[in-house]
Protein backbone atom coordinates (compact mmCIF):
# COMPACT_ATOMS: atom_id res chain seq x y z
CA UNK A 1 0.00 0.00 0.00
CA UNK A 2 2.82 2.29 0.67
CA UNK A 3 4.40 1.28 -2.32
CA UNK A 4 0.69 2.29 -4.02
CA UNK A 5 0.90 5.68 -2.37
CA UNK A 6 4.64 6.79 -3.67
CA UNK A 7 3.88 5.48 -7.25
CA UNK A 8 1.47 9.15 -7.27
CA UNK A 9 3.60 11.38 -6.14
CA UNK A 10 5.60 13.60 -8.51
CA UNK A 11 8.76 13.95 -9.03
CA UNK A 12 9.12 17.20 -6.87
CA UNK A 13 6.60 15.89 -4.57
CA UNK A 14 8.83 12.64 -3.62
CA UNK A 15 11.94 14.86 -3.68
CA UNK A 16 10.69 16.55 -0.96
CA UNK A 17 9.21 13.72 0.60
CA UNK A 18 13.01 12.73 0.80
CA UNK A 19 14.20 16.05 2.19
CA UNK A 20 11.42 16.27 4.75
CA UNK A 21 13.22 12.15 5.93
CA UNK A 22 16.27 14.00 6.07
CA UNK A 23 15.11 16.89 7.77
CA UNK A 24 13.55 14.56 10.75
CA UNK A 25 16.95 12.57 10.79
CA UNK A 26 18.68 15.43 11.59
CA UNK A 27 16.31 16.21 14.64
CA UNK A 28 17.88 13.10 16.83
CA UNK A 29 21.24 12.81 14.66
CA UNK A 30 24.35 14.52 13.64
CA UNK A 31 24.75 15.26 9.69
CA UNK A 32 27.85 12.97 9.38
CA UNK A 33 25.53 10.22 10.50
CA UNK A 34 23.14 10.65 7.98
CA UNK A 35 24.74 8.96 4.69
CA UNK A 36 22.86 7.57 1.17
CA UNK A 37 22.18 4.03 2.81
CA UNK A 38 20.48 5.76 5.85
CA UNK A 39 18.50 7.83 4.45
CA UNK A 40 17.51 5.22 1.95
CA UNK A 41 16.12 2.97 4.48
CA UNK A 42 14.12 5.66 6.54
CA UNK A 43 12.35 6.53 3.17
CA UNK A 44 11.64 3.22 1.98
CA UNK A 45 13.43 3.69 -1.08
CA UNK A 46 16.36 2.24 -3.30
CA UNK A 47 19.88 3.85 -3.21
CA UNK A 48 19.49 4.14 -7.31
CA UNK A 49 16.44 6.28 -6.88
CA UNK A 50 18.17 8.47 -3.86
CA UNK A 51 21.10 9.20 -6.72
CA UNK A 52 18.49 10.31 -9.48
CA UNK A 53 17.35 12.76 -6.96
CA UNK A 54 20.29 13.89 -5.45
CA UNK A 55 23.65 12.87 -7.27
CA UNK A 56 25.65 12.75 -4.54
CA UNK A 57 26.00 12.64 -0.84
CA UNK A 58 27.26 16.29 -0.73
CA UNK A 59 24.17 17.28 -2.88
CA UNK A 60 21.57 15.14 -0.47
CA UNK A 61 22.99 17.06 2.88
CA UNK A 62 23.11 20.67 0.98
CA UNK A 63 19.15 20.03 0.12
CA UNK A 64 18.17 18.34 3.79
CA UNK A 65 20.41 21.51 5.15
CA UNK A 66 18.75 24.52 3.75
CA UNK A 67 15.14 22.81 4.18
CA UNK A 68 16.33 23.01 7.71
CA UNK A 69 17.53 26.10 7.79
CA UNK A 70 14.21 27.76 6.06
CA UNK A 71 12.25 26.46 8.33
CA UNK A 72 13.64 28.25 11.00
CA UNK A 73 13.73 31.35 8.61
CA UNK A 74 10.29 31.02 7.75
CA UNK A 75 9.45 30.80 11.65
CA UNK A 76 11.11 33.71 12.72
CA UNK A 77 10.31 35.93 10.09
CA UNK A 78 9.17 39.38 11.15
CA UNK A 79 6.12 40.88 11.37
CA UNK A 80 6.01 44.18 9.16
CA UNK A 81 3.07 45.42 10.76
CA UNK A 82 4.46 46.01 13.95
CA UNK A 83 7.07 48.71 15.04
CA UNK A 84 10.78 48.03 15.08
CA UNK A 85 11.20 47.64 18.69
CA UNK A 86 7.73 45.24 18.66
CA UNK A 87 9.22 43.44 15.72
CA UNK A 88 12.67 42.47 17.18
CA UNK A 89 10.92 41.10 20.61
CA UNK A 90 8.16 38.96 18.27
CA UNK A 91 11.13 37.85 16.14
CA UNK A 92 13.68 36.68 19.42
CA UNK A 93 10.44 35.26 20.70
CA UNK A 94 9.79 33.09 17.92
CA UNK A 95 12.99 32.21 17.07
CA UNK A 96 13.28 31.06 21.17
CA UNK A 97 10.03 29.15 20.48
CA UNK A 98 11.40 26.94 17.56
CA UNK A 99 14.74 26.15 19.41
CA UNK A 100 12.09 24.93 22.36
CA UNK A 101 10.10 22.64 19.59
CA UNK A 102 12.97 21.52 17.58
CA UNK A 103 15.76 21.68 19.97
CA UNK A 104 18.13 18.82 18.21
CA UNK A 105 17.49 20.43 14.90
CA UNK A 106 18.91 23.94 16.15
CA UNK A 107 21.65 21.92 17.46
CA UNK A 108 22.79 20.36 14.05
CA UNK A 109 22.52 23.19 12.29
CA UNK A 110 24.73 25.63 14.52
CA UNK A 111 27.02 23.62 15.75
CA UNK A 112 26.98 20.14 14.44
CA UNK A 113 27.08 21.38 10.60
CA UNK A 114 29.89 24.25 11.59
CA UNK A 115 32.75 22.94 9.47
CA UNK A 116 32.86 19.94 7.57
CA UNK A 117 31.83 20.65 4.36
CA UNK A 118 32.51 24.38 3.25
CA UNK A 119 28.96 24.12 1.10
CA UNK A 120 26.51 23.25 4.03
CA UNK A 121 28.65 25.20 5.89
CA UNK A 122 28.02 28.17 3.94
CA UNK A 123 23.89 27.45 4.11
CA UNK A 124 24.01 28.00 7.70
CA UNK A 125 26.13 30.78 7.39
CA UNK A 126 23.46 32.48 4.81
CA UNK A 127 20.82 32.35 7.91
CA UNK A 128 23.36 34.21 10.09
CA UNK A 129 23.33 37.06 7.26
CA UNK A 130 19.78 36.98 6.93
CA UNK A 131 19.10 37.24 11.05
CA UNK A 132 21.74 39.88 11.04
CA UNK A 133 20.24 42.04 8.05
CA UNK A 134 16.35 42.01 9.50
CA UNK A 135 17.69 43.09 12.93
CA UNK A 136 19.60 45.90 11.07
CA UNK A 137 16.22 46.80 9.23
CA UNK A 138 14.80 47.10 12.84
CA UNK A 139 17.73 49.18 13.90
CA UNK A 140 17.92 51.63 11.16
CA UNK A 141 14.15 52.34 11.72
CA UNK A 142 15.11 53.08 14.96
CA UNK A 143 17.54 55.75 13.95
CA UNK A 144 20.69 53.51 14.11
CA UNK A 145 23.53 54.23 11.30
CA UNK A 146 23.74 51.60 9.25
CA UNK A 147 27.21 51.14 9.38
CA UNK A 148 29.87 48.26 8.24
CA UNK A 149 31.17 48.43 12.08
CA UNK A 150 26.76 47.90 13.22
CA UNK A 151 26.95 44.98 10.73
CA UNK A 152 30.32 43.37 11.76
CA UNK A 153 28.65 43.40 15.52
CA UNK A 154 25.28 42.28 14.42
CA UNK A 155 26.83 39.34 12.66
CA UNK A 156 28.76 38.86 15.97
CA UNK A 157 25.92 39.34 18.19
CA UNK A 158 23.90 36.53 16.19
CA UNK A 159 26.39 33.65 17.57
CA UNK A 160 26.27 35.57 21.06
CA UNK A 161 22.44 34.73 20.57
CA UNK A 162 23.19 30.95 19.19
CA UNK A 163 25.43 29.89 21.92
CA UNK A 164 22.99 31.49 24.69
CA UNK A 165 19.77 29.95 23.03
CA UNK A 166 21.61 26.37 23.01
CA UNK A 167 22.78 27.07 27.05
CA UNK A 168 19.18 28.70 28.32
CA UNK A 169 16.58 27.04 26.32
CA UNK A 170 17.88 23.89 25.13
CA UNK A 171 20.49 22.87 28.15
CA UNK A 172 18.45 24.45 30.95
CA UNK A 173 15.06 25.35 29.63
CA UNK A 174 14.90 28.71 31.31
CA UNK A 175 11.61 31.00 30.74
CA UNK A 176 11.76 32.13 27.31
CA UNK A 177 10.54 35.51 28.38
CA UNK A 178 13.48 35.85 30.30
CA UNK A 179 15.85 34.57 27.47
CA UNK A 180 14.08 37.15 25.14
CA UNK A 181 14.36 39.84 28.00
CA UNK A 182 18.28 38.74 28.14
CA UNK A 183 18.73 38.45 24.34
CA UNK A 184 17.26 42.03 23.71
CA UNK A 185 19.46 43.60 26.18
CA UNK A 186 22.85 42.41 24.80
CA UNK A 187 22.07 43.31 21.59
CA UNK A 188 21.24 46.82 22.42
CA UNK A 189 24.57 46.84 24.61
CA UNK A 190 25.86 45.79 21.30
CA UNK A 191 24.95 48.43 19.44
CA UNK A 192 25.59 50.99 21.98
CA UNK A 193 29.20 50.15 21.74
CA UNK A 194 29.67 50.43 17.94
CA UNK A 195 30.78 53.66 17.45
CA UNK A 196 33.40 52.56 19.46
CA UNK A 197 34.97 51.17 16.32
CA UNK A 198 34.90 54.82 14.61
CA UNK A 199 37.81 57.06 14.69
CA UNK B 1 72.84 16.60 7.77
CA UNK B 2 69.08 17.36 8.65
CA UNK B 3 69.49 13.55 9.02
CA UNK B 4 72.17 13.63 11.25
CA UNK B 5 70.45 16.78 13.19
CA UNK B 6 67.53 14.42 13.47
CA UNK B 7 69.07 11.71 14.55
CA UNK B 8 70.44 13.57 18.01
CA UNK B 9 66.81 14.45 18.82
CA UNK B 10 65.05 12.61 21.84
CA UNK B 11 61.69 11.09 21.23
CA UNK B 12 59.39 13.70 23.28
CA UNK B 13 61.90 16.58 20.93
CA UNK B 14 61.38 14.88 17.67
CA UNK B 15 57.58 14.74 18.92
CA UNK B 16 57.61 18.29 19.51
CA UNK B 17 59.06 18.89 15.86
CA UNK B 18 56.52 16.37 14.32
CA UNK B 19 53.72 18.84 16.05
CA UNK B 20 55.61 22.41 15.53
CA UNK B 21 55.52 21.30 11.60
CA UNK B 22 51.52 20.24 11.75
CA UNK B 23 51.09 23.60 13.48
CA UNK B 24 52.85 25.97 11.22
CA UNK B 25 50.62 23.55 8.41
CA UNK B 26 47.23 24.68 10.01
CA UNK B 27 48.94 28.55 10.03
CA UNK B 28 48.09 27.82 6.05
CA UNK B 29 45.42 25.28 5.26
CA UNK B 30 42.68 23.61 6.88
CA UNK B 31 42.98 20.81 9.76
CA UNK B 32 41.07 18.31 7.23
CA UNK B 33 43.73 18.54 4.65
CA UNK B 34 46.64 17.32 7.15
CA UNK B 35 46.90 13.81 6.45
CA UNK B 36 49.86 11.60 7.82
CA UNK B 37 50.84 11.88 4.21
CA UNK B 38 51.27 15.36 4.18
CA UNK B 39 52.68 15.90 7.53
CA UNK B 40 55.32 12.56 6.74
CA UNK B 41 56.20 14.51 3.56
CA UNK B 42 56.71 18.29 5.20
CA UNK B 43 58.58 17.07 8.11
CA UNK B 44 60.73 14.73 6.08
CA UNK B 45 60.07 11.76 8.03
CA UNK B 46 58.50 8.09 6.68
CA UNK B 47 55.20 7.34 7.51
CA UNK B 48 55.41 4.68 9.89
CA UNK B 49 57.76 6.87 12.41
CA UNK B 50 55.02 9.26 12.47
CA UNK B 51 52.65 6.35 13.41
CA UNK B 52 54.83 5.34 15.56
CA UNK B 53 54.32 9.00 17.31
CA UNK B 54 50.84 9.33 16.85
CA UNK B 55 49.05 5.79 16.43
CA UNK B 56 46.29 7.53 14.89
CA UNK B 57 45.36 10.71 12.03
CA UNK B 58 43.12 11.71 15.06
CA UNK B 59 45.61 11.59 17.64
CA UNK B 60 48.02 13.57 15.27
CA UNK B 61 45.37 16.26 14.93
CA UNK B 62 44.52 16.45 18.56
CA UNK B 63 48.52 17.19 19.60
CA UNK B 64 48.38 19.87 17.02
CA UNK B 65 45.31 21.38 17.84
CA UNK B 66 45.54 21.52 21.49
CA UNK B 67 49.43 22.89 20.63
CA UNK B 68 47.75 25.56 18.46
CA UNK B 69 45.12 26.13 21.49
CA UNK B 70 47.84 26.53 24.32
CA UNK B 71 49.94 28.38 22.63
CA UNK B 72 46.71 30.86 22.25
CA UNK B 73 45.85 30.52 26.19
CA UNK B 74 49.31 31.11 27.15
CA UNK B 75 49.75 34.03 24.75
CA UNK B 76 46.74 35.54 26.23
CA UNK B 77 47.29 34.11 30.23
CA UNK B 78 46.02 37.07 32.78
CA UNK B 79 48.51 38.99 34.52
CA UNK B 80 48.28 38.41 38.13
CA UNK B 81 50.12 41.42 38.99
CA UNK B 82 47.02 44.20 37.33
CA UNK B 83 44.19 44.76 38.79
CA UNK B 84 41.33 43.08 37.42
CA UNK B 85 39.64 45.93 34.77
CA UNK B 86 43.55 46.47 33.72
CA UNK B 87 43.82 43.21 33.35
CA UNK B 88 41.00 42.05 31.24
CA UNK B 89 42.19 45.00 29.29
CA UNK B 90 45.91 43.76 28.90
CA UNK B 91 44.21 40.18 28.01
CA UNK B 92 41.77 41.64 25.23
CA UNK B 93 45.00 43.32 23.43
CA UNK B 94 47.34 40.49 24.11
CA UNK B 95 44.26 38.02 22.64
CA UNK B 96 43.83 40.86 19.72
CA UNK B 97 47.85 40.64 19.12
CA UNK B 98 48.12 37.15 18.73
CA UNK B 99 44.82 37.13 16.31
CA UNK B 100 46.90 39.75 14.23
CA UNK B 101 49.82 37.30 14.03
CA UNK B 102 48.34 34.16 13.78
CA UNK B 103 45.48 34.96 11.51
CA UNK B 104 45.33 31.52 9.96
CA UNK B 105 45.85 29.41 12.88
CA UNK B 106 43.24 31.47 14.55
CA UNK B 107 40.83 31.27 11.82
CA UNK B 108 41.16 27.33 11.63
CA UNK B 109 41.12 26.99 15.10
CA UNK B 110 37.70 29.07 15.71
CA UNK B 111 36.49 28.03 11.96
CA UNK B 112 38.06 25.31 10.36
CA UNK B 113 37.53 23.05 13.57
CA UNK B 114 34.11 23.76 14.63
CA UNK B 115 32.59 20.16 13.85
CA UNK B 116 34.33 17.11 12.48
CA UNK B 117 35.78 15.43 15.45
CA UNK B 118 34.24 15.76 18.18
CA UNK B 119 36.92 15.08 20.20
CA UNK B 120 39.03 17.82 18.37
CA UNK B 121 35.86 19.98 18.61
CA UNK B 122 36.56 19.77 22.21
CA UNK B 123 39.82 20.48 22.43
CA UNK B 124 38.42 23.85 20.86
CA UNK B 125 35.76 24.22 23.35
CA UNK B 126 38.16 23.63 26.03
CA UNK B 127 39.83 27.25 25.63
CA UNK B 128 36.32 29.01 25.08
CA UNK B 129 35.37 27.63 28.55
CA UNK B 130 39.03 29.08 30.10
CA UNK B 131 38.96 32.19 28.47
CA UNK B 132 35.24 32.33 29.84
CA UNK B 133 36.38 31.64 33.65
CA UNK B 134 39.27 33.83 32.66
CA UNK B 135 36.71 36.91 32.34
CA UNK B 136 34.76 35.31 35.03
CA UNK B 137 37.69 35.48 37.69
CA UNK B 138 38.44 39.04 37.17
CA UNK B 139 34.66 40.07 36.85
CA UNK B 140 34.20 38.40 40.07
CA UNK B 141 37.08 40.29 42.08
CA UNK B 142 35.09 43.36 40.34
CA UNK B 143 31.60 42.41 42.55
CA UNK B 144 29.23 40.85 40.12
CA UNK B 145 27.70 38.01 40.90
CA UNK B 146 29.19 34.45 40.05
CA UNK B 147 25.63 33.06 38.79
CA UNK B 148 25.02 30.41 36.12
CA UNK B 149 23.80 32.89 34.58
CA UNK B 150 27.06 35.09 34.22
CA UNK B 151 28.46 31.88 32.92
CA UNK B 152 26.18 31.57 30.06
CA UNK B 153 26.25 35.04 29.47
CA UNK B 154 30.23 34.98 29.57
CA UNK B 155 30.95 31.39 27.43
CA UNK B 156 28.42 32.72 24.59
CA UNK B 157 30.14 36.60 24.47
CA UNK B 158 33.52 34.22 23.82
CA UNK B 159 31.63 33.39 20.83
CA UNK B 160 30.52 36.63 19.70
CA UNK B 161 34.50 37.80 20.53
CA UNK B 162 35.83 35.38 18.07
CA UNK B 163 33.27 36.48 15.63
CA UNK B 164 34.42 39.80 16.15
CA UNK B 165 38.04 39.58 15.65
CA UNK B 166 37.57 37.38 12.64
CA UNK B 167 35.21 40.20 10.68
CA UNK B 168 37.70 43.53 12.71
CA UNK B 169 40.93 41.95 12.84
CA UNK B 170 41.37 39.23 10.15
CA UNK B 171 38.89 40.53 7.62
CA UNK B 172 39.59 44.45 8.05
CA UNK B 173 42.78 45.15 9.67
CA UNK B 174 41.02 47.40 12.74
CA UNK B 175 42.96 49.71 14.92
CA UNK B 176 43.28 46.68 17.65
CA UNK B 177 43.10 49.58 20.20
CA UNK B 178 39.47 50.31 18.97
CA UNK B 179 38.44 46.63 18.91
CA UNK B 180 39.80 45.94 22.67
CA UNK B 181 37.63 49.29 23.30
CA UNK B 182 34.62 46.98 21.60
CA UNK B 183 35.17 44.00 23.29
CA UNK B 184 35.02 46.03 26.64
CA UNK B 185 31.65 47.69 26.56
CA UNK B 186 30.06 44.74 24.66
CA UNK B 187 31.44 42.99 27.56
CA UNK B 188 29.98 45.37 30.15
CA UNK B 189 26.60 45.17 28.09
CA UNK B 190 26.25 41.62 28.55
CA UNK B 191 27.42 41.39 32.13
CA UNK B 192 24.48 44.18 32.91
CA UNK B 193 22.57 42.34 30.91
CA UNK B 194 22.81 38.72 32.81
CA UNK B 195 20.08 40.02 36.14
CA UNK B 196 17.16 39.80 33.14
CA UNK B 197 17.98 35.99 33.60
CA UNK B 198 16.91 36.16 37.12
CA UNK B 199 13.72 35.26 39.04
Amino acid sequence: MPEERRARLSPDERRAQLIATGVNFLAEHPLDELTMDVLAQRAGVSRPLLFHYFDTRQGMHLAVVTTARDSLLLASEPRDDLEPRARIRDTLMRITEFVRQHQSTFHSLVRGIASGDPAVRRVVDESRDVNAGRLRDALTELGVLDTPELRVALRAWVSFAEETLIALVIDRDEDPERVVRFLERTLDGVVAATPELRA
